[in-house]
């Protein structure tokens, strides 16, 4: 399955050349993943919060094919492309609009950690089951 | 006394009309309180971390005068107006360099709080004494 | 009339005191400016890109009350509280949600530039008159 | 040749989980691209602003060791690995400090562009020469 989300550009994203700052992509691929946490039910908020899991970045390879620019939209496209015991992978496409012009393309790995001592962990089954719900899904 | 220090303009600080976007004047007034923590024998990772008091901003007054650009740097003056018992207020004057000419004029009032109940709180007689230090050194 | 909109706390939002760090309300502050535009029936791009227009915050003047964590949402109510030759004056209150706790308070005077100069500039009636009719509606 | 820089950690760089947000990390890393050109006799500044050319990163392949904190400070070393007629790729070391930890490790390929066409161009020679002069010495 793959969830979708959509962010305008904001004036503040913007920098010197006049397109998304690259670290910006960052944080909207970050937003998308918030995001998506509805999509299995449950908030990021939830995980980190309530549950007190973390969920760190280890590995980022990312390709910038367009810039985006004021005015412009940063529609997210989210796969969850494997399900580690302890990480998940995830793949993300932006999607510059209006036009649907593929700007960006992602490959993140996220660990599950405790957040109190920092260290990796199992990923717990409640938290398996949505994940693999969501990838099972058509 | 004047506490002063001094920060580039970053790339990714410029928005959509070539100019450093507003709310990272705040970010970059921050900084500078930070900073001066050094000049009153400390750090503000001393104050937050290992003291576990929080100083938020309650109160913030600021004029805009002149635009920063990509190339500027921000030099920052920091003055304590005024230590209360439970809070400081602090006048920062920001020059856009090179030039000298004055950019922006921030009075941000902080008070000092238990970081786990978020109340406030009487500031530590250790504190106050190297606030007034700072105050009284001509 | 008032305009509100709604925005979640972002996870790269907080800062180390577990709350949202106190220069992000200026740039949800802005977002809300941004999507304010939208009830005048425009853009702010419209303004910015198109008209190359610029609309620099010269005065703000804030009071923080309540600090915004992970898992709330930030609803902004925006006013338009005077229209002056130059330069408008907005008021914004900010709310936690849940729970609509008034969370911040700003008052934030934006001056009509010509971008290309960064001179002030007469409002152009277009844009006056789309600002009026806002103020005007009940 | 390696260049170095050392930023410290700023208290709003934090994000819900207690360490640098990793989208941060990016804006680290260019922060010392951006430095680096001191190494190189010039300014960033004086590419981007005076001569009009764009480096916007196209790949970036990253892998995240080890959380930085509030407090911590972080060393960037920058290598230039390769210079192409049309691109550069940088790699980048972060060290936490104190303690010399290797903390995150990027590989990040960018491309001259001219900033009005936003099309790719040959690294003009005045630059090339710069480049060449920082990777050949030892």
């Amino acid at each position: 399955m793959t969830f979708e989300c959509e962010f305008p550009v904001r004036f503040g994203e913007i920098d010197q050349a006049g397109v998304v700052y690259y670290p910006r992509f960052f944080h909207i691929f970050h937003m998308a993943f918030e995001e998506w946490f509805g999509a299995l039910g449950a908030t990021y908020a939830d995980l980190v919060v309530r549950d007190n899991i973390g969920f760190p970045s280890v590995k980022v390879e990312t390709e910038f094919l367009k810039p985006l620019r004021y005015g412009d939209r940063a529609r997210v496209c989210l796969e969850l492309e494997e399900i580690g015991r302890k990480s998940i992978t995830c793949r993300y496409t932006m999607y510059r609009m209006p036009g649907d012009v593929e700007a960006a393309r992602a490959r993140i790995t996220t660990v599950a950690i405790d957040n109190d001592t920092f260290k990796s962990i199992t990923i717990p089954d409640e938290w398996r089951e949505r994940l693999q719900r969501f990838k099972d899904a058509a």
